[in-house]
């Protein structure tokens, strides 16, 4: 039950990640803030939906006592934590501690090992970015969770985020996130949309609600995805969560963590993820990895594009940086690396390309000739004309006798995106 | 300039269509309410992105004179509605009428077809569906109308929509149709999302004000598009649409008109649009055609399945039917479909098949098997736990007191999927 | 131990399906050849990628001895045959029997469960359609099984290969299945594709020369599958499939067998792939499901797409129907659907909408008015220059000369597709 | 008709790009062989299928005597290609020459445009890479040149090809392409699969036939294509093209040419098409330019992506570089890119950055570390097991027996995946 596990013993050396390297006015331990996840590191096992265990960690041997393999797994997630120097981690309580027999037991099998985290944290000084409940494993979940055609699942759900939460609160976590991995369908012919929407809405006004209550200070968040394991998931894509919170009053009260692997499965760019929560105003957080554009499942691996990263980073930072937020690397090995030092290495080769990233970053909004393309491009809304339809001076009548009284005839100007994308390489 | 252009002279026989068979309580012809459109049918030319005109209609002949022209294609449109028995049609102001040397005399050129159209509405019975106008195929719009970087764009829009919505409800069209066909951008390189979604929001805000100082009593839709022709576009699908019209106050004042085809590249089923619509309470209109799953571009094919046929017209019919909509044929002939009569027999096949899919609805909904599964289904929240989550009168803490006491175990019941698919197929 | 199982305890009452109904010159019973997987049906526990087991069989209960637990395993599955008359029923080694302490064990941990089979299969006249061997689940397959960068997992796999075909042969099999899980690859990175194909041409040959050697008469099958759980597959497609089989001497000796889903996956509707292996000679068998066309992963679903499994054995049929092959249900359950008699039900219904798209292709073919159309079509190639061009008889020297001579300039004719499109309605 | 069209007057300066640099044993310009497409940059208006002309390129206005607008369009080809320094261009028939009344009045003019070419090739230094005939764009091409049901069409476009292979002979073009745009079906409806891969099979014999019988050296090269104009294409990916050749006894004859936006379009990566066709022996040619992973067509952008373009061309030089091939630019402006500079610097970028982009390849060659982690991955291969296997030397028999007798159980070992990965981002 000792580490150390990894071979690896000292911490990595990084050829671009330096923590207190002062990028864009902060260092890049707080431009970054960088978080490991429990789940694919610790408690995942190599297993698709064709193949079994192929990582073999010790603390899932068969027949072993499950809370023994708790602080196991967690004496090695704070050892990879050193390793890497991971100044965050993220987890859900199904992660960290074994079911019991009742809820009740459950829940306190979490928060015994909050109190090992509570600990371990205080030693090594890694904070905690979010927690999270796990609503979609068990087979309770299985037609959802808030959104359950039963709603004693719904209540079920309630006492298990209440106790994430407040665990969270406790561990000093920077936010809270919600992903509604079951909050969907698998078939219409069997769903109520609306019905589902509103337990939905009421389910997320509780949570805000405890949150006050509570004292918590950190961000609530959901985290879009379109689908996967659910057919249809509620939570899209970020423009969809955005008119849910629009729905039950609550686009003040709870952001999104943007997922790269989830923006792709919906059709969308990372970039576009982040630039429409920026401008909707609900930006909060980030999950780092890729998927594999020609694959349409999550495949969460580990992120290895540099340009996509800096230009993620550029929205991110242009858009105002992290706030409560972070980047959490929701990434996990391929199940052919099997090697425990396989996870040093991914994490903080990651960490060390993010890195570099946000460097390149720093470079495309110091030097600012993209913003300032922007600014001439739009220019024509800061005029007389410009002004007066964004203020409702005009009406479509007046408007259609401007452009009548003026013969107005308007010629296209080049959007010129060879030049652009050519000068975001030059960046690299 | 004569017709008949077709060889086929006289109206077609169906097989299931009967526009004064009584299904659910209204007519065929009120249930379903058939529009043939314009552009695809009398416009488009055969052309793709690698080939060029194969349909050769003598009003595309070169040289011609493009006012006479247009007449030419008017009467050939009426000769079809009537050879189809279609009540309704749909147009562009480009599809009707050349583009003259300004604005002016471009809306007059619409004007003065619009003319020829009430007489031959008035002689035919035929009616208008909606009106829309054409923001997308001219240079000036390359870079969008309403999200246009240049304000006098937006003004040159703004316009061409009100000469539109004027001559609509002159004709007494039953609706207004919306598509931001270039509202999106192609890089975000050289975009600003967050001005761009004001302009549109204003935009939307100045056709409603409009509509109602004219007195125009039909709805205005928006219809939803993933993409394409541009990289993204802002009305991506029904749930999209709907934040959007909550963040600029529309979502009672302005609906969607959902295509199969639309909603099948963003990634949904048209059921899933519709029944999402339907929740958010924004149902206006269809668009009937299909796409291809294999190809991810607007194939716009006319529709040739059945069983989502049925199941639209089920999921329309149950959520209260078509209002002021209705279900117009945005289909195209294959390029290789260049016999003038394919055209009447694409779209009398079509037609029948939805009159068999309304009467294969009309089962679904008659036995109701599938509502009473949904009905059972849900049951649980018309108990006193249900009601009382819904109601609001429990909180987090109490939720997580209930289950704690109760020792809530709640044990999932089977979603009975395939009962219910094969359920369905029965019904054909 | 004993069944019955599930509460449904006779045989299923079918609509449509009466296995001694002759169409088209054969029983349906022949003309189908329906098989029952045990993969999908008793070892897949309902599991996803974000859940565990939901259907709970109590031959998977934890601590349960593994030998009985396979009895008790194979009394359901027998159970399930004889309530849904399934004449056929497919296996993996895996599926039937637990893995032991060496590959010797294991082979004769199959081979005992292979004597239950050989005594039931005797008492019910249930027969098997194929086996095949798990070469993919077991994380010695990790990297692949023929083309692993090992040979002695080379070995491995040829060792297991030869139990089960030697098995099947045994059991009277009418065919032997590969399906290449693993073989293919997660990156370029670490992979030499040309010899990792070298080793599976030579794999493949020695699976052909043992089946010679021990006289199975039956046909050797590849599964095609673009990719999942690999990222790429070399057995993409059929047309991948052939050029592999022509490089490694082997196009007259393997067919495939031909899964709807994995088609979808690849790009293609299953009637194209059904077509593409007629037109290769290499159809052998088909895996009958459904996956979902929104969705980028094998959903292996119940077929309920009635047009499109008309179309799959009209296809089928009019390139000369099943051999040795027949139609595998590789389906499973969606994960909800728990209840035991959801699997009779789901197989029951399939089977009957296949027998009732049997009898719609019945009408197609026998009315052959799609055949007459291709005739038609075609007819040019009967004439005079196109028997000599196809005749070689006409150089494209001769060809040109040809074309300037007579002036020729060819005029297109319409495909008729909307027609065709409407004609095939009709027959549903 | 006279030149400078652009108003950039001198030869762009590159950053990275240096012809007669030196890199890996060829200089520059020999190792890259850069080539400009005469129809994406000079034959196409900027039209998209929802929207026209937005170049308004001076030789397509209206009205223009056609022979005199493809000198015009010739002239500023040719300042394109001294202006950006390219080596090589590409052309189409009916790219560069109008069509006339008959195809021998089409065929002249494409040779007097032939002439022209020769004398500004002579001035210039400027090479074809390769020619090739537009069998797609005239509607009697819309059911295909070879595949189509009217051997007429066959013949005609066996007279088109013979006049431009016989000009790009004359031309001491390189290479010959033929890209099957219409050689594919809409709908399997109207198609018989199995007579029209046997036309395509014998129209590729003629053309090879004739090749030899005129003495041209250059390689015959066909493109893959998944889809897009047709449905379906037969010439889908490289694997399947493989099939075809060996299927028609041209694999010694025929090679690819591959374009990463097909090789996306088609499921696959860049780098794997590459790679596949090394490993099948018949590497060919590429099309440079990239597709945008979220959109399902051909948008032929100019590629941007540096990692790609390294790993493409570190899998092109360790397979042995480009022998007749080279690498075109089959790159489009984007719409809305209407300066005739965009042109200018959308070229002189993209070669600067594959300039940049073979530097990486060249240390990842140099270095090679990727190449000797293959090597020790599948050493065993080299050992006496190995051997035998792939020697033919083992039957499945013996191969069992050997693991039965040694006991074999082979254990795993990391794929490294991440590690790799890492590396590759270094060498950026």
């Amino acid at each position: 039950m000792s580490s150390p596990y990894f071979t690896l013993t000292e911490p990595h050396r990084f050829h671009y990640y330096d923590p207190k390297r002062v990028v864009l006015g902060k260092t890049m331990e707080q431009q970054l803030r960088f978080a490991v996840c429990y789940w694919h590191s610790f408690v995942w096992q190599g297993t698709d939906p064709f193949g079994g265990d192929t990582f073999q960690r010790p603390w899932h041997a068969a027949g072993g006592d499950a809370m023994e393999q708790a602080h196991h797994k967690a004496d090695v997630a704070f050892e990879l934590f050193r390793l890497v120097g991971a100044p965050y981690f993220t987890f859900h309580d199904r992660d960290v501690a074994p079911e019991g027999a009742s809820l009740r037991e459950s829940n306190l099998n979490v928060r015994r090992i909050g109190e090992v985290f509570a600990r371990k944290m205080s030693d090594s000084g890694v904070k905690l970015l979010w927690g999270t409940a796990n609503l979609f494993s068990n087979r309770r979940f299985m037609s959802g969770a808030a959104t359950n055609p039963d709603p004693e699942v719904f209540a079920y759900a309630a006492a298990q985020v209440k106790n994430v939460l407040e665990l969270t609160h406790e561990l000093k976590g920077e936010n809270y996130v919600l992903w509604g991995g079951r909050e969907g369908y698998e078939t219409l012919l069997n769903t109520n949309v609306g019905k589902e929407l509103d337990q939905m809405g009421r389910f997320l006004n509780l949570v805000v609600e405890h949150k006050h209550k509570i004292g918590f200070k950190g961000a609530l968040l959901i985290e879009p995805k379109p689908a996967e394991p659910t057919k249809h998931q509620y939570d899209y894509d970020v423009a969809t969560v955005y008119g849910f919170l629009k729905r039950y009053g609550l686009e003040k009260e709870v952001q999104v963590n943007i997922e790269q692997n989830h923006a792709l499965l919906a059709g969308h760019t990372f970039e576009h993820e982040i630039d429409m929560a920026h401008a909707l105003g609900i930006f909060g957080s980030i999950d780092m990895n890729r998927g594999d554009e020609m694959l349409g499942w999550d495949t969460d691996q580990f992120p290895n594009n540099l340009q996509q990263i800096a230009l993620a980073l550029y929205h991110i930072i242009r858009g105002g940086g992290f706030k409560s937020g972070g980047l959490n690397f929701d990434a996990k090995l391929r199940r052919q690396s099997i090697d425990p030092d396989d996870l040093v290495i991914a994490h903080a080769e990651a960490m060390d390309l993010c890195a570099r990233a946000l460097l390149i970053a720093e470079k495309m909004l110091t030097d600012d000739q993209l913003g300032q393309h922007l600014q001439v491009r739009y220019a024509g809304w800061d005029g007389e004309l410009g002004r007066d339809i964004l203020g409702g001076k005009l009406s479509l009548a007046q408007l259609a006798e401007h452009v009548d009284a003026k013969g107005l005839d308007p010629q296209p100007r080049s959007g010129q995106q060879e030049r652009l994308e050519a000068l975001v390489t030059r960046y690299l």
